[in-house]
């Protein structure tokens, strides 16, 4: 089957074409200045990336622009969209309705598009971008792959709030989690590379990039999280706040004479790494900054790591326990010093880092000592396949259901 | 020498006379309703209780009602104001300029003054009650007691939000931590019960009460503690959320039509267990409730045992280990359900609890089995004792700088 996988953000559009027999990306690219000018990055399997500018005042221009490269007599992959299977949407918020990819249906989309509240930035565009091309491909499966749906395992203890319980029962405020479809990916391969079943596995999986997040996953399933009503909760991010006391809002709203609102933009975008340093949201930045003598950037890097080294502590308590700690993710796969700074903690679990595996990059590989109790492995994260071979079940699966359908009603 | 040990809340005064060398308490009691009615309990020791009405405008005529208590010819414990040696004053916010109790001179109190800002509904009733106290004891050494005090070993991976570095530059917002006296207390005694050096341990103290916190204690010293810039977060508690998504404030706030301070009153006042539950604050209730079935009290203990769970685990990773986890204050010393709840989550660190021990009730003891690599243990706390040894040491260190001033003058 081929399958494209779609990823809209408010003004961007990332996309791959995956062969699921093979599992290889035969083409993936990019649209980016959706609704200002627009931009269009396209790379085969193999080849150069190509850019061009092309005029994209909606998500549907710029699906179609993706269509039309896509079946480009001169260098496409696909000689008509026809070829185009299923399509996969990410779709960032099901709230408390989707507990794994679906289908999407007038009905379903209906229902998403009621979650819009819990996340008003992300979920709009996406509906947009999945809008367009249901009209441009109005025959294709389409499946929505939720960020959120691999957390829907988590116990009420784990996602109830201190808070009056009408909120939860009234507007559905309650802990929800984020980058599900990369904490599912990463644990199974982790099983995978360890030779175990998933149900036999504790594991903690930090996916740690510009928006990071940790999940503790108990058997196969997500018990705990540290995203939490929206993506701001948890670690210290590139430039999101994580877990702040809550008075911080109050206080620095009347310090500063600013607005709530005012003072969540800032909390969203200009704290984190970013705030403490003064200097970047990126590591690489931040860690050149720490060499060079910048103590602040060398503050943030260390609050970064602590709040990391916090949340697997608190996952391993809640687990009773732990076989595996996986890293993935920017600064996950990357970022050897961090990981270094985490895992130093661990000590009293019989876990120490092997140094020279630790150094390497960019593949899957166990990091731990052979005689660490506790392993620890690097796994890139591969959302876009995840989403690939999500589309690929449920699509299946309807196929054998319409099948039997059809069989049975011609009897 | 006898030290009267005082602890205003913005309606109350608590106090006690103990005597710091057999460190009995000689009488204690009760002011409340201050700026009300007032009414006044004493309790000489090994006496029953009495209780007055008495008018207390404010705090003055509280401390003047409670010295006159204490010298009363007929059942006071003193026959003059005079006998009074000290006065131990527990105060809330020391922001970062108390990291020790300090004499109450006329500059310290200024500088008390300058963090009412970190805690305006504390400080104020304290400065209040220290203020009367120096008006009717004018030559008794006062000594102030900071419960943010103990916390301020942390390091700054600690206690740094991520959040722009100028917010603590401009306002000193950070983590600060509560219960220090408890925490320094109790993890001292910890120490004494295993027959080790502090320096020697690593300990996570769980004082939990109405209002609950936890510490990680690293050879003696304090390196992170659950409250924060307030003592709103970290642990669920009694009606405080402790931790959330900062979303939710805007969340709420839009949904119910609400300003920033009303929704911060809900989470301050209405919330935790007593808003998860909507039965009560009080863990006798809740348990009471979730034994006859209320679903919603037995969510609120399991929410609430999974929030200090979460924590102990954290703490444990963040000293890289631990020695014994120790119970005290309300909560930790008398509910024997939720301690079991939270340690049978601790099976991996080789630990387990002794039910007999653990069900028995008030008196300092090890409740972990024999066996168990680490230790869990219940002290009762006693701040005011903690305030009265503070308080002796410091007027003890003066009177000896003093003698040796006047000795060096005269030579």
């Amino acid at each position: 089957m081929k399958v494209l996988v779609i990823n809209c953000g408010s003004s961007s559009l990332k996309y791959q074409v995956i062969d699921s027999e093979t599992e290889h990306v035969l083409a993936k690219g990019l649209c980016e200045r959706i609704g200002i000018d627009g931009v269009l990055t396209y790379q085969p399997a193999g080849q150069d990336k190509i850019k061009y500018e092309a005029a994209m005042p909606a998500h549907r221009q710029a699906v179609e622009l993706v269509l039309k490269q896509l079946t480009n007599p001169e260098n496409g992959i696909l000689k008509s969209i026809d070829e185009i299977d299923a399509v996969g949407h990410r779709m960032v918020h099901g709230g408390e309705k989707f507990a794994c990819s679906t289908l999407l249906t007038d009905e379903v989309l209906k229902t998403v598009e009621s979650c819009n509240d819990l996340a008003p930035l992300h979920n709009p565009p996406t509906l947009v971008g999945v809008a367009a091309c249901r009209e441009l491909l109005p025959t294709t499966p389409m499946v929505g792959v939720f960020d959120t749906a691999f957390h829907q395992t988590m116990p009420p203890e784990a996602y109830i709030y201190g808070l009056p319980y009408e909120y939860y029962e009234k507007y559905a405020v309650r802990r929800y989690g984020f980058h599900g479809t990369s904490h599912k990916y990463v644990s199974l391969r982790a099983a995978e590379i360890l030779g175990k079943k998933p149900e036999d596995l504790k594991i903690v999986v930090c996916h740690l990039g510009n928006g990071s997040s940790i999940s503790a996953v108990d058997g196969g399933k997500c018990v705990d999280t540290s995203m939490g009503l929206t993506p701001l909760e948890g670690l210290v991010m590139g430039t999101r706040s994580g877990d702040i006391d809550p008075t911080c809002i109050e206080f620095i709203a009347h310090k500063e004479n600013l607005s709530l609102e005012q003072v969540m933009d800032i909390i969203n975008k200009k704290s984190g790494v970013l705030g403490i340093s003064g200097v970047s949201s990126d590591f690489r930045d931040l860690d050149e900054a720490a060499k060079a003598g910048n103590k602040r950037a060398d503050l943030a890097l260390r609050v970064f790591a602590h709040s990391v080294v916090k949340y697997i502590g608190s996952f391993i308590a809640v687990m009773n326990g732990v076989d595996a700690i996986v890293f993935t993710a920017g600064i996950g796969e990357n970022d050897d010093i961090i990981r270094s700074r985490i895992i130093e903690h661990f000590d009293y679990l019989d876990t120490t880092l092997d140094q020279k595996a630790n150094k390497m990059h960019g593949e899957e590989r166990i990091i731990s000592t052979p005689d660490s109790k506790v392993k620890v492995i690097c796994i890139p994260t591969n959302e876009e396949l995840a989403i690939c071979r999500d589309t690929v079940e449920i699509v299946t699966k309807k196929m054998v259901e319409d099948t039997v359908k059809d069989v049975l009603s011609n009897n």
